[in-house]
């Protein structure tokens, strides 16, 4: 298997306020095409380091990419240090040079003269064109490597790696592909779907599985390789399959989509409405659906009702069942999903109330304590939920579990 | 200056999925004692590479921190490869053994026998507790170095850097501290900022001062040195002083904190109440205000009106001035304020209403347009903005502009 590099240049990202999130990018990508990357490296704009940094690289891996460092300024060093670390000279290349004034002409502004240094190309080197920057970027073949230098700036860097890049990797790694999958779990844990789903998985070591447990949530990443992307497709599509048999209702998406757009999709397609009422988890179950785009077909109206007062006056809980079982309960989840329902006039009512912590909490009703209720014109059902974590992790999985028992309803 | 690298090992932060958060946090424990931080590597658990990377780095750094690969399986390859890269003995160390056997027997289990291996320690090294788990760390220093190897859990390797690692790093960096703070500003672009303040801070190289413009906010990190905490805390006062002189009520927090934790905490120590109505932020900014531990004491309820009739019904906005501005307006948004200030009979009420796209934009009324409005008993009053970016960053923004009208009016 082709191997590869990733350097990423600047000394913004050696300071605790900029990660380099470009490489993860650029990981994915070169998996796609059967390229494994075996080292990745931060380095300032610094000559030295940098210079090592990339004669290390080439002795080790079939292909180093280069990110950052390609501006105008004095501390933009790729250039001039791959070209001393390969031992190739940097020339003004004149069409170049054109292309950039022409940019600067076209942005309503004269080419300040230092950007006449984004012209430097090094011996043998193919410039990669931007359209998103001055900053061309550089192909080149060297003593059997690919080295390919690519500006800092996310929406420059991945037009050119996918459209000018990529091809010719896939080229040199031999048409390999490789395709990946995300499945999504809900209402189940890590360890339940590992024991459910390890028979089938272990089994294969084409298509590959990982499962990440992502504080929040389960995900199952598939990874198939093939000569062709639909040989690939038709692996995962097998595995996929076999994991479905399993977890069955569990898995919530095939395709990696979140939660609130996949019930916005049945409610969508279903013609149905929807309306919410939220105590502890204040909002965020609206603001989850309303993040979908289009989501107003469906999501009328939510309510977030803190107090008591606002419980009864908005939802028409009655007072007397708050004071009989208390906020956070069962009666009153489902009286809250029943009230916002028939108010909006919607088809179905969803409710969430709870402690969230770090207050609030009690000995009978400790701090984590949720109840979710769904109503629609036939049933009422609620959830009990004792969720672990901090404020944020209980509020995030109450909303998660209040969405996927709507989501179970639908299907 | 002293200098350090950071060796981050595991391949699973070779893939796509995982990012290596800690040489963040990292960079900037090391910072605060005056370490700079030149290098970062990230390398799978393989060998040769490993090896070649240990060498390289203590011909550079005086510091060489590793994290992760103490685990107790084959690849965890940090002891046995960082010990070759000195040209130590691994040795089995009795005490940490036993250790380890009583940490598993306190949570219940026999040590399996594989953990033997994490009592392997490095001729010379000294042996880092770690209460959070099995793995201990070392503390070694080798020819004029200092190498360290911590877990990579967070919650492990944290506390093990904090306690025992970072006070000899301090002395050994000669006692310099440095401090940053963090101001963030609402209600002016970067260049504005920029401008404003450039004149002040140019005029120092201590304390330094970056401005980063994180999609949403814009940030001032100050960082000073000085010989103690207190001296670099005095080098801030002085320079915050200047900024916020050039800058004014644009500034929103001192040390970092966020705009909901601001708007609260004048809430609570006003003691003042709250209600909001949102219509294109669909209850993002209930959501960050119920972020805030304790908000129940002040922020009473919220409602989320995408359609007009609810808008009419919950609120108490006329149908037939939504009918006459349309229910993006001044009107309708001010109407909203008043509505749910009336109605929850808090002492504010703030409102949104707004076109977050991608659809639903036309000529008159393009996607971004958003108008925010603020009611209390003697005023009321909007602001009509024009938001660039896609749907989540006008969300976002809207959300942003509203709490700070409320902030200004709390000032």
């Amino acid at each position: 298997m082709l191997t590869a590099e990733i350097i990423a240049v600047g000394s913004e990202l050696l300071t605790p306020f900029r990660t380099d999130t470009n490489s993860l990018w650029l990981t994915e990508r070169l998996n796609t095409v059967g390229v494994e990357v075996k080292l990745k490296t931060i380095v300032g704009d610094d000559d030295a380091r940098l210079e090592e940094t990339v004669r290390d690289a080439l002795k080790r891996s079939g292909i180093v990419v280069l990110t950052g460092g390609l501006g105008p300024t004095e501390d933009d060093i790729t250039r001039k240090i791959t070209a001393r670390a390969l031992g190739r000279r940097l020339l003004l290349d004149e069409k170049v040079l054109d292309d950039i004034k022409a940019k600067f002409l076209r942005w309503g502004r004269k080419m300040p003269e230092i950007n006449a240094r984004q012209a430097m190309v090094m011996e043998g080197a193919e410039v990669l064109n931007n359209p998103n920057g001055s900053a061309p970027g550089m192909y080149l073949e060297h003593e059997g490597r690919v080295v390919v230098l690519l500006p800092g700036p996310p929406r420059e860097m991945k037009p050119m790696f996918d459209n000018l890049v990529l091809p010719r990797l896939a080229e040199r790694a031999g048409g390999v592909r490789v395709v990946r999958r995300v499945l999504r779990v809900a209402g189940l844990g890590e360890s339940a779907v590992d024991e459910r789903i390890a028979p089938v998985y272990t089994q294969y070591k084409n298509p590959q599985t990982t499962i990440l447990f992502n504080n929040t949530e389960i995900e199952l990443h598939l990874t198939a390789q093939g000569k062709t992307e639909a040989e690939a497709e038709l692996l995962l599509d097998g595995l996929a399959g076999q994991i479905e048999e399993r977890l069955g209702d569990s898995i919530f998406a095939f395709r990696g989509e979140k939660m609130e757009e996949v019930v916005g999709l049945r409610l969508a397609v279903g013609g149905f409405t929807l309306a919410t009422a939220e105590s502890c988890t204040g909002g965020l179950i609206a603001h989850r659906l309303t993040e979908v785009p289009g989501s107003s077909t469906y999501f009328m109206e939510g309510f977030v009702t803190y107090s008591n007062e606002a419980k009864t006056r908005l939802l028409g809980v009655p007072a007397e069942l708050i004071e009989r079982h208390g906020a956070v309960s069962a009666e009153v989840a489902e009286a809250m999903a029943v009230g916002v329902k028939q108010r909006a006039g919607t088809d179905f009512g969803l409710s969430v109330t709870g402690i969230a912590g770090p207050g609030g909490g009690t000995e009978e009703k400790p701090v984590g304590l949720v109840y979710v209720a769904l109503a629609d014109d036939a049933h009422i059902e609620h959830k009990r939920l004792m969720l672990p974590g901090d404020r944020y992790l209980i509020r995030w999985r109450s909303s998660q579990f209040a969405l996927d028992l709507l989501r179970r309803r639908l299907i």
